[in-house]
């Protein structure tokens, strides 16, 4: 039976339950967060705070824990009465339960949930990569918000799975933004890395932004500026990134095998330090 | 204390609750209808039903009810456990409980919640008019399904109560979609009145359609068009529509007066003819 930190106290998840009357319920107005754990050690742990921070300043929800200290307190605690080791931390922040009406309520508490899950990621896809689709960008102008409003990327995900992709990549104006679950990234024949910019079109990723701190160590160059399908036509690699599968190869696109189908050099040397990446924060 | 039904059942709505693990809670993966009754009786209930049909497709969730009649029932029995003999009904439906990831579980049951409410909708703005900003329109590409994915809508409304608007006419491709909550028309010089077409880009509002059917037997020309922002500075009359509100004047778009600030005839005849439109279903 696992446990979840609901709103100060650690239930049984199974138990847990929210007022039908939770704005994240009735409007989808609340935040969230993914945290991968290793050795009971939150990864990326002060990267997913600022985006957390950011997510609820952009909704004016209140921060509703102390300090950073006491929500990593509230999650280690949570992770060892699971008895686990590895897995993914979920976080979802809701502006709290009101009277059904679109405006802001006053002085309500915001409701929290924190539970911890596992995914079994199947080890071939990481080494042998996946294939992404293509299609047009359904979502609203405010990805960069980290919001639960997240049936677009449900309906995408879905029919991905349903025409045998990982996943789409989805494109505004001629422009690839990002996965419905991942940031997108491809290798062009110079060896620069190219990834859509930060801005209100893309969710500023933790693990894109880790990636792009490991390239520009390695002394590889990194482009945060849009690509289109043409530059996909020609590139010599890609790859996507998320918390729950860190650097993913992709060698399929649509149609067009990437680097004969391969995982590339490039991303299969960014896998490898960023694991180390990872490693560090786990021995620091 | 009111009742609700939640799931099969009646209970006090303060006690009504679901799983953290639901998937409009998560994911907004839901949809919603907003129905007015009057002396007990469901207003537009057949065209309500019809466009949660066509939600719940859309989203591939199964129609949870037996057939209309049963959910009539249901209502009809909600009202009257709490007493009201006019008023609003909140019918949400989710696609149901499952371990957190974007794909469509198999085999769920939808969670559905039922409520009643009622609104103190302010006398003066029904004969004295509202005022409506301009704003771009963030929303998503699908519009036209009644999700609970409504953060957009909810952010719009609130900006339009601290600007002093009853809500925001959104602008997407320098056309006028619709309001966060209702939807927008223009009477133009030749009295004709114009509204943006039923697409992907708006909600088919189940007054919308009502309005236009009046409008049509009193022989006014309805032109399904979307109009510019230099449409409205041309026009006669504005006015807005919405379940909650039924057809709403008004009288300042922006900076601009619309009819000198004061109601239009037509929308003043409109307003009566929808009044005894739905009389006569009270009566029926």
């Amino acid at each position: 039976m696992a446990f979840c930190y609901i709103n100060g106290s650690f239930e049984l998840k199974t138990n847990a339950v929210v007022s039908i009357e939770d704005r994240g319920f009735n409007f989808s107005d609340g935040v969230y967060e993914v945290m991968a754990f290793a050795d009971q050690k939150i990864l990326n742990f002060k990267k997913h705070v600022r985006r957390l921070d950011n997510s609820l300043l952009e909704l004016r929800i209140p921060q509703p824990f102390v300090n950073v200290k006491s929500l990593e307190l509230i999650i280690t605690k949570l992770i060892k009465l699971n008895n686990l080791n590895d897995g993914f931390i979920y976080l979802q922040i809701t502006r709290g339960n009101a009277k059904r009406n679109h405006l802001f309520p006053n002085k309500i508490n915001p409701n929290i949930v924190i539970f911890t899950f596992n995914l079994n990621i199947d080890k071939k896809i990481k080494s042998n990569g996946v294939k992404v689709g293509l299609t047009e960008d359904l979502r609203w102008s405010r990805c960069d918000i980290k919001s639960i409003s997240l049936l677009p990327n449900v309906l995408e995900k879905q029919k991905a799975y349903e025409n045998g992709y990982y996943e789409y990549w989805q494109i505004r104006n001629s422009i690839v933004t990002e996965g419905s679950t991942s940031n997108a990234f491809i290798v062009n024949k110079n060896n620069q890395i190219i990834t859509h910019p930060i801005n209100n079109f893309i969710l500023g990723g933790v693990t894109r932004d880790s990636v792009i701190e490991i390239a520009k160590k390695e002394k590889i160059e990194v482009i945060e500026q849009g690509f289109s399908p043409d530059e996909i036509d020609n590139c010599k690699e890609a790859f996507l990134t998320s918390t729950t599968v860190g650097v993913l190869p992709v060698v399929k696109i649509e149609n067009r095998k990437v680097n004969s189908g391969m995982p590339g050099r490039i991303t299969k040397n960014l896998i490898k330090k960023y694991n180390n990446y990872l490693l560090d924060q786990i021995n620091e």
